[in-house]
């Protein structure tokens, strides 16, 4: 076997996705040292005693001494924190990423802490879980997943082509798009679900909610992620997610004219177009994972 | 073992419902009779080769000749010209009931077709999948589903009990509803959730239709419904579902202002409140199932 890419990888919050990529590291190559830094004793203990990390620590500065790679992988509240202990700690030649759900924010103040043109670049891997906590990780969350990496015009090409080779190694397919983009592209495709999930629970009568079928259940199953979360991802995302809440404003008075109307054409084109498109999503889909 | 509570039974139009409701039946008693009427002997001969029905027949007359329960199961455009054969070939103690996912249109009609007090009792399984066709048929589609029954003011006692009966040998839980209150329900259960995963879909731009996760497809599973039936279904239900959809923009308009204002305290409260909801309905549906 070949030298390992990576010596020892620093993952910062040891959660549903820190854990991930703790298994995932380890299933890809076993001789990486996987540290995880946490603000918890106990949840510690537990990722050490699931095998998902080798060493554990409450301090930052001590968890990415020696690291090639350190991920961010805390709620973006707590990055400005462990970013400025990151900028005082990191060794020379080591990459900095992390895995918020939104980038243009994220990407600006790792920027401003670490410097443009220094050892950050933005990811965002399209995996997880309505579930929270390292119980739930899983060594192949990121096999066939779409991982989103945002350079920005200062990003060395070096750090970008060792973050890309580190998602690579975890099973994920990357691609390039600025932050702006990105958020753009997940407001519509990632936040916006999210948010009409949670309103279709909360337009249910209860008398009425145990007429819910699996369908139900299955369009609703992001509603139950973490609230807490969702709420950082979407003040982080204000302005995208509002023009994707038009959008769906728009269509929404669309179809309600069909029905309005009773077109029937029209409401068999909208639907059946729809079809279309999400079982070719599916098939090719299917075929990743 | 004591006598079977039917001997006959008849289904007209043998695809996912109807398939599910043969194999099912005779799971539950395997003395039942399971008559299959269709339209194509192609589809027939299919359902015969599963084990899905016992004997097949083109013709809606033969079919029910010497049955106790006959279920419709094909699309509402077809129930006019069965419910006309039927009138003239049911056996005197016989009942009629079906799988439609509205209620009062076809209420009326087989109220009208076979008679107020007549031998039809509305039925509505919420049970299905975003399949068509016997092959996806399954014996236990119906296990801890709840069935919908719309007796009427002319319902007679004795039909609305064996139609009970019926539901409850297939493993389903009934509850009972008008017409009108069932199809109030099920458009913001089942018909809003529908338009708006097709909405999702229809959102996004093929670009960016990559990137989508699994929580995206599970969001808009039910996207990939027939769009012919669920067509029929949006048109037998416009008022309801306009009323569910005027709901639903109400409250996209009020998440939209907590958006706009950054309301953070407000966004987590609306998250958590339909997350709380959700894994309580879930919890309590899977205890069923």
């Amino acid at each position: 076997m070949n030298k390992p890419v990576f010596k020892k990888v620093t993952v910062i919050g040891v959660g549903l996705l820190g854990g991930s990529i703790g298994l995932a590291l380890k299933a890809a190559d076993e001789r990486i040292a996987v540290t995880g830094v946490g603000r918890r004793k106990s949840s510690l203990d537990r990722a050490m005693d699931a095998g998902v990390i080798d060493e554990a620590t409450l301090s930052t500065a001590e968890g990415v001494a020696g690291s090639d790679m350190v991920v961010l992988a805390t709620p973006l509240g707590a990055y400005e924190c462990h970013l400025s202990v990151i900028r005082d700690s990191l060794d020379r030649r080591a990459v900095v990423t992390d895995v918020g759900s939104t980038k243009s924010v994220s990407v600006r103040l790792a920027e401003a802490i670490l410097g443009a043109g220094g050892p950050f670049v933005g990811s965002h891997p399209m995996a997880g879980s309505e579930r929270r906590g390292v119980q739930f990780a899983r060594a192949d969350l990121f096999i066939g997943a779409t991982c989103i990496i945002t350079p920005t015009t200062n990003t060395r090409p070096a750090a970008l082509r060792k973050t890309e080779r580190f998602w690579k190694m975890l099973g994920a397919q990357t691609v390039g798009m600025t932050p702006a983009s990105h958020d753009r592209a997940v407001a519509r495709v990632s936040h916006l679900p999210h948010i009409l999930a949670a309103m279709i629970v909360a337009i249910q009568r209860n008398a009425e909610l145990g007429l819910a079928g699996r369908g139900f259940l299955d369009t609703t199953r992001i509603a139950s992620g973490d609230p807490e979360m969702w709420r950082e991802i979407i003040l982080t995302n204000r302005r995208p997610l509002l023009t994707a809440i038009d959008a769906a404003d728009e269509q929404l008075m669309r179809i309600r004219d069909l029905v309005e109307t009773g077109d029937a054409r029209g409401i068999e084109r909208y639907l059946a177009s729809a079809k279309k498109r999400r079982d070719k999503l599916l098939a090719r889909q299917l075929k990743q994972w």
